[in-house]
């Protein structure tokens, strides 16, 4: 497959891509053209076919997209089928949020271990899945292969709890504490932010915008 | 305030910069130059003084930043200061975690209620924040000036949740279910969804192309 260089602008857009053909799919939906995918997303068509041709463009003049395919092709580029397999560290409110609701593997992820130094957790399971004491997690980490981690430790313990995962070779950390994970002395290791705060004031600057302009 | 029409992809940026601003000003920095900005926050110099440019630009040839205000510029972008009010609908999981640590305050935005159908729940407060049944929200609502409302309810209900909230003339969802809501029949409401599944495919292909680079 012809691959260029992808903007992080068009790998932001892949995911929604992603859900917006997988839904498509699952409905049916054998063929679609760029207008008709473009109005589902909010998107015009050029900006589909721009986006869609960076990594190939397999649409036809008066065919369109064939949905499954480009479904697959997308889901391959995000590394969707590379079988991840994640541990989360911390099994708090937000931890279990994510535990019990959040389907990792319709994400292409394997959630195989939760860690938390919280005595009424450890040795018990969560949607399935089984809670070590945190001091455990290197002599797991070793015995298991897992390639991605999920933070949702107190803020006061991020930094050191993604030392500790980049030690064990971790290759991806989903980082929802608010604290910025020193990236530069991890180099190998590729971070997401969930930064609640970033989006909770972009809300408040479309309220506000949108205030002004009724003015 | 001169303000031109901002692109979306600095709107994005606003919240790092008001997050580093802010973590400067706490640990006392009266001003910074754009160059020392530009590398806390891994951008270019030339990124920062044309992000800043787009609403006034307070910068000063040979002087910087001043970081105070900057900050509260942007903070007035922003529209922090306009002292949101918020319900949460949905205190299972995720609405806890958010309940109990989200900095809320911080953030410009007043926390007023949950709501919730669990019998355990309602009439108790978590983190000082008193739990309602959600057969409460229209009357509550009526009695309160609420103007962003939180959805953390299951997916099942997020529509219909949503729906709700606009008819009793909410300005802004910061929606955390996976369901896209019907945003064209809610113009008045400003949406922000928090799609943890992007975020993580994002992850992703961070991953998989940093994988593809040393084949």
């Amino acid at each position: 497959m012809k691959k260029e260089k992808i903007s992080s602008a068009v790998i932001r857009r892949l995911p929604r891509y992603y859900r917006h053909l997988d839904d498509l799919y699952r409905n049916g939906v054998v063929r679609i053209s760029s207008s008709a995918l473009a109005k589902s997303m909010g998107l015009t068509a050029s900006q589909i076919r721009q986006d869609l041709s960076c990594f190939g463009g397999f649409g036809q003049q008066g065919y369109g997209y064939n949905v499954e395919r480009l479904r697959s092709e997308v889901a391959d580029i995000l590394g969707m089928n590379r079988a991840h397999t994640v541990v989360i560290l911390g099994a708090g409110n937000l931890g279990r949020a994510l535990i019990e609701n959040f389907p990792f593997r319709a994400n292409g992820f394997r959630l195989i271990a939760a860690f938390d130094v919280d005595p009424v957790l450890v040795g018990t399971r969560l949607g399935g899945v089984p809670v070590y004491h945190t001091q455990m997690l290197e002599s797991y980490m070793r015995e298991h292969k897992v390639n991605v981690g999920v933070l949702t430790v107190p803020g006061p313990v991020a930094v050191e709890s993604a030392y500790r995962l980049y030690e064990c070779g971790i290759e991806g950390i989903w980082n929802f504490t608010n604290i910025e994970l020193p990236e530069q002395k991890m180099e190998s290791v590729k971070v997401e932010n969930v930064h609640f705060a970033d989006s909770l004031l972009t809300l408040s600057y479309m309220i506000s915008a949108s205030a002004e302009e009724q003015l």
